[in-house]
């Protein structure tokens, strides 16, 4: 163990300057094309190499070229700096390497206690057994559209484990166009095929009509089809839109469908009393995504799932071969019964870490901040003749595009689809883009409490002068 | 940062102790029922606290409890002792915390060349973007036989993403009473049914017979159903049997099946040249599932998956939401087009650190001392008249049991049955238990290259000591 001492207390210096000298640097700069060459070439080593040497390495050719979300000024898709303490409860986690698919050792007990936490912080109902921790939200969604699956096929008399699809009706799920793209994957994954996915339509902020969902069900029902499902957004990607769930839970009770929630970027925006409003009704839901990797910091990866109903969860995932029927002293249920990984890391010592860190107060505290710099933002953007707001702000996200007047509409969407590359390339903030309505945008996501208004400042500076010099070239090529 | 570089060096401390303390205490005790409690009930902080007391907080309440497999006598399910090298490059990859979803970072472009290496390891030919790491080896089994599914489809003119399980004839797939579970609930999560599955019959030893795999598969089709994937083992976890994959890659190429491999817990015995023969074939199959964190010491999780074609594990899995079109300057493509995780964790550092540290020489001669082990255990149990040896031993697991003579069957089964139990309850070695054959028996599994013939001859004589404890009660009562 004196080598790991040695190179252990060289990594903390190493990655203590690193993060120290983050802010400094650029935001994120394209690889140099030796080193990026460097690492995809590497041979297989034959012989092996000391603790100390690796610790260097890491120093030479991987820490110098991050992704960039350990800057303030990084607000690219959904990606958190890393709480340091999240980082050294990794460490400890991986030195214990324990699986936490189940037996009597401290990390099963400890994912039962983070996974309450996480409920309490959500304010979702939660009894023991009720959910687990996953590698993301996109895992989170298969557990809990796999559970709604099979609830669906036992009220239809059908165990799906045994029988599959095949003895299945078409099942019918509900989404608007802005629910994250995971849950298609999900849909799929499972078998139902994407065309079982009906697109409900939105209001001009984005949110899923629920007077449009009644409609569509009514109407699927009619044609014959079994509808089951509905997925609300609690923050879109793309807006941070929050949908209104208690309208969307009352459809979905009157019709007998499961409600899943995807509070994977959003949720924990519940935790700042000028926004909790939005998310009344997420109570309420049958299955409930959400991502302690996104907005709490937690270093990836880290999603959880809740759901209602821990015998429906269990029902569906349990299978218990015989080589692992000990359960040794502890006698409580296995985690991999619940979900669908066997061997399961020991993430919930980072949430612990990460959520103990700041205490509930310092993570509303933080998420209030993040909410208050992205409506400055959204403001700063509308003062800014050149830019335009393309959404409200409604949780920590703003969307915006550089829309000066008297260019053409094409121009514009050219410019603006060129926007967050050329943003990124600067290296002094980084945005990346999607499309709103239509058109061309960039988003700034802020998740990350280190931010401040003069962060801001550069952000918007940084947007005018790379669509300015965009628009200089287009308009000159 | 002060406060993470202080923190940090208390917390290598503790781990180094930690580590180093391991093979003097107790492989694995059942917890203080107060300290499991104090667990289960930790409120939700309100209030944060500092890094340098949440490291004294680990080092108090979670430390004293592992699971036991960092301890040179854990020979439980298939759970590796973490290699050092790979815990301090987890907490070197918690610090950078990037995605690696896609993009131009150090990250994307190691977890190609650790893939690469992993082929080359196993080898298993491999093309770029052929395969990627996964949380552990069940989620490489759906990705797997998720790609199995769609090419079926595929083949028979169903796009499966869009049209699902509906579109299509009942798919059948083969495996032997030792696949493992993780098959079964890939199945029942891609929606085709257990019944899906069929069971091809072993030899004693375990292994799938690839002559009755044959004639299921021309019953089967001559019924009108649509065969489509066999299962073949490359090392079970009831015995460490190897399959005959290549007679079995036979039957495949000849019936048009998808073979996947299941390589989670023994593929990489091929690098010990004692057993390599073994698993001829092994480079034949269409699917390779993988376990870096079993036999590699791979701080958990981490998994992998090697498909021969990756158009088709692209096709399965490829959904890009305009929110994640840009592509930073990279231009490679993403991974989460290969998978069906979105956000991802650095898991390419981890293996890329437990690789170097021993090179290819270094793990094929830990391999190598654990089969060998495996073997002397297996004569030490034969030599014991007290012990009955299960299955022979052909990579590292031993399966046995205590059969002193004189006990009727029915005695035996029920001391069997409590026997692992028994092992782990006294704290100087842990096995595991399983059903063979019928018959009760236990299972040591030999992956820690730190094991000793002194270790071995302990674990010799706490069952033999376990057993004769729980006979004489199981006798008297
Ligand atoms: C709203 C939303 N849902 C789901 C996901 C998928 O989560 P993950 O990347 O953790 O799988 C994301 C990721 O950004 C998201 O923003
Ligand atoms: C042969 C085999 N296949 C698959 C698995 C599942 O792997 P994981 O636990 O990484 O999901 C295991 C786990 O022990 C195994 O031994």
């Amino acid at each position: 163990m004196n080598d790991f001492r040695t190179a252990g207390h060289a990594a903390v210096d190493l990655l203590a300057d690193y993060l120290g000298g983050l802010p400094e640097g650029p935001v994120w700069q394209e690889m140099d094309p030796a080193a990026r060459e460097r690492l995809l070439t590497l041979p297989l080593p034959q012989r092996g190499r000391g603790l100390p040497e690796l610790v260097a390495d890491i120093g030479a050719d991987v820490l110098p070229y991050p992704m960039g979300n350990g800057h303030p000024r990084f607000f690219g898709w959904v990606n958190a700096a890393p709480a340091p303490a999240g980082v050294l409860a990794t460490m400890a986690a991986a030195a214990m390497n324990p699986s936490s698919a189940g037996g009597d050792h401290a990390d099963v007990h400890l994912e039962r206690t983070v996974v309450r936490w996480i409920a309490e912080l959500a304010g979702f109902p939660h009894l023991p057994g009720a959910g687990l921790l996953t590698s993301g939200a996109s895992m989170a969604t298969i557990v809990a559209l796999g559970t709604a699956r099979s609830r669906a096929a036992r009220q239809l008399g059908v165990d799906v484990r045994e029988e599959g699809l095949a003895a299945l009706p078409q099942l019918v799920g509900y989404v608007s166009a802005e629910t994250h793209s995971c849950v298609r994957k999900a849909v799929e994954l499972l078998g139902l095929g994407s065309r079982s996915l009906r697109t409900v339509p939105t209001d001009p902020a984005g949110h899923l009509d629920p007077a449009a969902l009644r409609l569509q069900v009514k109407a699927d029902r009619a044609a014959g089809l079994h509808p089951f499902l509905a997925v609300a957004s609690a923050g879109t990607v793309n807006t941070g839109a929050v949908d209104d769930l208690a309208a969307i839970a009352d459809v979905c009770a009157e019709e007998g469908l499961w409600l899943h929630v995807d509070g994977a970027y959003g949720a924990f925006g519940l935790l700042d009393p000028v926004i909790a409003d939005r998310y009344t009704g997420l109570d309420r839901a049958d299955s409930l995504a959400l991502d302690p990797h996104k907005w709490l910091g937690v270093p990836v990866d880290c999603g959880c799932v809740l759901v209602r109903d821990p015998v429906e969860l269990r029902g569906t995932f349990s299978l218990v071969p015989s080589y692992l029927r000990d359960e040794n002293a502890g006698g409580l249920g296995w985690f991999s019964e619940y979900g669908i990984e066997q061997t399961r890391p020991f993430r919930s010592l980072k949430v612990w870490a990460t959520i103990a860190a700041s205490g509930r107060e310092g993570i509303a505290r933080d998420v209030a901040h993040c909410t208050a710099m992205a409506r400055r933002l959204g403001e700063l953007v509308a003062a800014e003749p050149e830019l335009q707001l393309m959404a409200p702000v409604e949780s920590s996200i703003a969307a915006f595009r550089f829309a000066p007047d008297g260019v053409s509409d094409e121009l514009l969407e050219q410019v603006n689809s060129a926007l967050s590359v050329e943003v990124q390339r600067r290296g002094r903030t980084f945005v990346t883009g999607t499309l709103l309505n239509g058109h061309e945008a960039v988003r700034a996501c802020l998740i990350n409490p280190a931010v401040t208004e003069a962060d801001l400042a550069v952000l918007v500076q940084e947007v005018r002068a790379a669509g300015a010099d965009l628009l200089a070239g287009l308009s000159a090529s």
